[in-house]
C-alpha cells in the first residue's frame, strides 16, 4: 500500500483539523501525454467525479499549447465549485519525460513545442493552487498502489508499454526517485544485445524491440494489427525486462499498462509471464507475477490524482513529523 | 557521502555524550567469504588498527566452522582491550549470502556447511555485543562511500567480480534494500540472452558469463591466467550490465572490485567503460563511469567495519530523532 495517498490515511472523521475534508474535497488532476490534455476531478477516496479533455493541436507554437490546457483547467476548477460544490485542494499532473524533479520545467517527447517549458509555475500562477507532478510512469505506479493492480503491496515494479516504454518502482511503499527522478526507467533495460539503434543512441534498448513505435517500424504496420508472433515477441521481451528488474530491485510483482499491451492482451500477458518464470529464478525472485494494469484509460488522470493528493497531504504534515508507519 | 557511517558524523569531540568516543572505541569487523574468516579492528575513523584470519576448514561440519570463527574473535577481542587499550562498540559482519536480513540466518554459498546457520545469536551470545551485519557486496558499498571510491557520493553502484558476481547499489546516502534485502543483486542482469546456465537456472546472466567461476568453466584455465579476449569480454559484458543499472536506477557511478576485476586490471576496465559509454545514453545516465575500488582487499573488512559502527550510530540514536540530513 502506498503511504501518502489518501488509501493508506484515516478516513475524514479521524484526520487533525488541518487535515480535515469536506466530502467533495478534490483534487485537479491533469495528464499530458503529447496527443491530448486530459483532466479530472479526483475525491480523496480515489473516485474521478468528473472529466475533461483537449485534443493537442499539431504545429502550434506553446504558448497556444498552453492555452487550450489553461482553458480546460479553468473550466474544469469552475465546474468543481458550481456543479460539484467541491473545494479544490491542489492540482496533480503527470507528464511524459523528461520532467525534472518537481515539474518545474517539462519537454514532453511527443509534444516537441514545449521544451523547458515552464509547467508548474504557470499552473500555479494560474490556479492559485499549490501544483504537484511527476513523470507519467512514476505517478501511474501510485495509483496503481492506490486503487488497481497493486493495491496492498509495498514493493511492485510499473512498466508502460505504449508508443514508447516507460517504468517506475516502488520499494517500500514510495516511488524510487534515484539521483535525479528518474528511477525506475525500464525501456532501456537492454533485451537484445546488439539489435536495433534506440532513440537513446544505444541499441537492443527494450523501448527500440518492443515499443509500440518500434513495432510499426519493425512490421511496417499499426501497432494495432499485430500478428501472434509480434505480440508473442513482445511479450517476451517485457518478461525478460521485467526478470531483469525483479532481480535487481528484488521485487515479484510488475504491473503491465499501456496501449500496446491492453490491446495485445493475453497473448502478450502469457509470453511475458513465461519469460518472467525462465529468468526471474533467484531465492527472492522467483514466482514473481506480470499482472495488468486495472485502471485502465483512467490511470494516468487517477495517477495525476494520486500525486496531487500525496502533495497536499505532505504539505499540510511536514515530513519530519510523521508517524512512524509513515513515509 | 553515507550518512550514519563515521565519515559522515561529526568529530568525536562534537558527540552527545551518549555517543562519546574514547580515542580507540572500536568495531570489530568479520568477513565471511566461504574461503577464510578474516577479522579486524576498525576505528570510527575508518582505521584498521589490527587483523586476524583463520582458514576455512574444507569437509568439517558447521560447529567446527563456528569454533575457528569464535576463538579468532574472542582473540581479537582481548587484543583490542590489551594491546590496543581500545573500547569494543560492537561487531560487524559481511557475510556472503543467502544472508536474511540482520544477519539471522546465514548460508554462503561456498561455506556449505552453514545452511541457516545462527550467526548473529551466536556471535552476540560469545561476545556480549551488539551485532550487525549484511551481504559482503553491500557492507563493501558502505565502505567504499565512506572511505574509498565513492567518497562523498550519494548515488552509486559497486559490483564485485570475484568467483561469483554481485552487487548493491546506494541511493539518497543508504543501501537500498528491497523486499528482502538483495535489491542491488546485478549478477542476474541478462547480458547474453539465450546464453550459458546461470546457477540460479536462467540463461545469459552476468554471474554466468563474466565471474571467475564462469571463466573457468568457459576457457578451462584459471581466471587468473586469462587471455586478452577473455579481459575484454569480461569488462565488456560487466559494462553492459552496469549500464542497465546507470539506466534503471539513475546513477552515474558504479565501483567495480572483486580479484577477477582488479586481477584483469586496465583491459577490463576500458573495455567495461566503452561499453557502458555505448550503452547509457539517456539524459541523466550519459557520462556515467565505472571506477576500480580503492580499498582492494581491506575492502570486505573495512566493510564489515562500516556496517558495525553505522549500527552503533543508530541504536545510540533512534532513527525518528536524527537530523533532517541523516537518515
Amino acid at each position: 500500500m502506498i503511504s501518502d495517498v489518501p488509501g493508506a490515511e484515516p478516513q475524514p472523521d479521524s484526520t487533525t483539523s488541518a487535515e480535515q475534508q469536506a466530502p467533495h474535497d478534490v483534487v485537479l488532476a491533469i495528464d499530458i501525454n503529447g496527443e491530448s490534455f486530459e483532466a479530472g476531478l479526483v475525491t480523496a477516496r480515489g473516485e474521478l467525479i468528473d472529466r475533461a479533455s483537449a485534443p493537442v493541436e499539431p504545429d502550434v507554437g506553446p504558448e497556444s499549447h498552453y492555452t487550450a490546457l489553461a482553458l480546460m483547467v479553468t473550466e474544469l476548477n469552475e465546474v468543481a465549485r458550481e456543479h460539484h460544490n467541491a473545494r479544490v485542494r491542489g492540482v496533480g499532473v503527470g507528464c511524459e519525460g523528461l520532467v525534472n524533479r518537481g515539474l518545474e520545467l517539462v519537454s514532453p517527447v511527443s509534444l516537441s513545442s514545449w521544451r523547458d517549458f515552464p509547467l508548474r509555475g504557470r499552473l500555479a500562477e494560474l490556479t492559485g493552487l499549490p501544483v504537484f507532478g511527476d513523470l507519467d510512469a512514476k505517478v501511474l505506479a501510485l495509483a496503481e498502489g492506490w486503487l488497481g493492480a497493486a493495491q496492498g503491496h509495498r514493493e511492485f515494479c510499473v512498466i508502460t508499454v505504449s508508443a514508447a516504454i516507460d517504468g517506475a518502482i516502488v520499494i517500500d511503499g514510495d516511488l524510487l526517485e534515484g539521483a535525479s527522478g528518474y528511477a525506475g526507467q525500464v525501456g532501456h533495460m537492454i533485451v537484445e544485445p546488439g539489435g536495433r539503434r534506440c532513440r537513446c543512441g544505444a541499441q537492443g534498448c527494450l523501448d527500440a524491440e518492443a515499443s509500440g513505435q518500434a513495432i510499426e517500424a519493425i512490421t511496417g504496420r499499426p501497432h494495432s494489427e499485430p500478428t501472434y508472433e509480434i505480440m508473442q515477441r513482445t511479450g517476451r521481451l517485457v518478461g525478460r525486462a521485467a526478470a531483469m528488474i525483479c532481480n535487481a530491485f528484488d521485487l515479484t510483482m510488475v504491473v503491465v499498462g499501456g496501449t500496446v499491451a491492453s490491446g495485445f492482451g493475453a497473448t502478450f500477458f502469457h509470453a511475458a509471464q513465461v519469460a518472467l518464470d525462465e529468468d526471474a529464478r533467484l531465492s527472492y525472485s522467483r514466482g514473481a507475477r506480470i499482472t495488468p494494469s486495472r485502471l485502465g484509460e483512467t490511470g494516468p488522470v487517477l495517477g495525476a490524482g494520486a500525486i496531487g493528493w500525496r502533495g497536499v497531504r505532505r504539505s499540510v504534515r511536514p515530513a519530519r513529523s510523521q508517524p512512524p508507519n509513515a513515509r
